[in-house]
């Protein structure tokens, strides 16, 4: 499989795959995470250990203990404050951040304008990553691509535009190291092109009338941004326009953190912990 | 008129005010310009006094003269490096950028997701506002605002989330500034509010699931972005999945100018050269 058309394909693969994860949900208190643990629970892919404490710190805890001694293979924050969740995952009994690892938010969303799923980072955890963040961001988005069964994604490095700027905007210099560094083989299979800006990305037809040639050819299958506003930006426009559907989590740890906000519907808490179970422990 | 639906109502209103605007059309070469300057001028708001040169720098001073002798209103680019043309605005005898002021662009989009006509800037120009310049960003935005007959208009300073945090993101704490200078009258009639998102900024059930108060109520006419990455993916995003119509135009000279590129339609040229001649001569 090369493409993935939406969150059903998600779910239908986890379930042919016989792929159940054992998931340490922190303070399922809010409507929105009991309905979606229980949705996700019914069609079999996650076999949830609810961690429940009047003290959410000692339950955040627990589910990284837990995550430690390899009890559970994922961790979803249910009514905790995010600060409580993450000081635990970075900090509590040595964390569950690998050496080097960082934490970087991984989102992907699902709209009628894009023939398949769009995975994109960072649009909520790092301001500005620096190049070596952003070298481990794309090999984090490989794997994850790579683990829903993409098998060669596509993944772009965004700009305003496709010229390599090293005066106003040295990040561009670095996507040119990360292309170089893809084409040997670093990241596994992948193309990774870049820089080339939001349309270039995902319109071949938009490479056409500038006169590109990119071998994503107008293809992504994931966007890398420079900045967290411009991955908010891209995030919060195609829900509030587009009516994307959604999934997010947080790669870098030891085992993938579904980590949605209060605010977001069961339905995205759900898509969550489907993306997150397809990832699995691959970072470890 | 407190809002305008699109681009039509924007022609009827210039017809209607009866506005002709005198536009210097620096080498109307390609098919796109000569098409939207025929059609601004059969409307009648626009009177075009071509420059054609096989020396395109000789035909943007020629334009740049006109202007500062008061002889054109608006500049329009057709077939010329937008480089040339920007340094004879800059430089070509004193120039038409009043002490202090800078060049940023502005853009305005229709789309049918959205209510009304959206403003946003800096898509194209200002990599990294400073604080000074987003400061002139605003007044440029309220100016054009009030051109265009939006009595009070509502402008929202773009951010990831609607948090003021100095540490990681030191304008969002100018952006609390800007917003006591507009309470201050100091850019005339209008409210600004941020940081706010994207969301927040243009929905009001955002708002109100977030449980944020904010004057703008989710019905911002103009975004100011913090940096050009956000503003660009911003403008790509509609322009692709939602098929949004543009406009756009340089504001910070004596005169307007129309600097849309190459790949640009005949549609686009010709809102813009109305956008711009709604606006006319305001900053100087």
């Amino acid at each position: 499989m090369n493409t993935i058309k939406d969150f059903n394909e998600v779910v239908d693969r986890l379930k042919a795959a016989g792929i159940c994860r054992r998931v340490a949900v922190v303070s399922p208190r809010d409507k929105a995470t009991i309905k979606a643990v229980r949705q996700a629970a019914q069609e079999g892919f996650i076999d949830p250990v609810t961690l429940d404490d009047d003290n959410p710190k000692l339950a955040a805890e627990k589910a990284v203990s837990l995550a430690q001694n390899g009890e559970v293979d994922m961790i979803m924050k249910g009514l905790v404050p995010s600060e409580i969740l993450l000081k635990a995952i970075i900090r509590y009994k040595g964390g569950l951040l690998p050496d080097g690892n960082m934490l970087t938010h991984t989102a992907c969303a699902s709209f009628s304008e894009y023939h398949k799923l769009l995975f994109y980072t960072d649009a909520a955890v790092i301001p500005f990553p620096t190049h070596e963040q952003r070298v481990r961001q794309v090999g984090y988005m490989v794997a994850l691509c790579h683990a829903m069964g993409i098998e060669e994604p596509r993944i772009s490095l965004i700009h305003c535009s496709e010229e390599v700027d090293e005066r106003h905007f040295p990040y561009t210099a670095g996507y040119r190291e990360i292309v170089q560094m893809a084409k040997q083989g670093q990241f596994g299979k992948c193309v990774v092109d870049g820089p080339l800006d939001l349309k270039t990305s995902c319109s071949a037809e938009s490479l056409k009338v500038k006169g590109i040639v990119s071998p994503i050819n107008g293809e992504a299958d994931a966007l890398i941004f420079p900045n967290i506003e411009s991955g908010n930006v891209f995030h919060k426009t195609i829900t509030l326009f587009n009516g994307a559907k959604l999934a997010s989590l947080l790669q870098g740890a030891r085992v993938p953190v579904v980590m949605t906000s209060r605010a977001d519907a069961p339905e995205t808490k759900y898509y969550s912990l489907a993306i997150a179970a397809a990832l699995g422990t691959v970072n470890e």
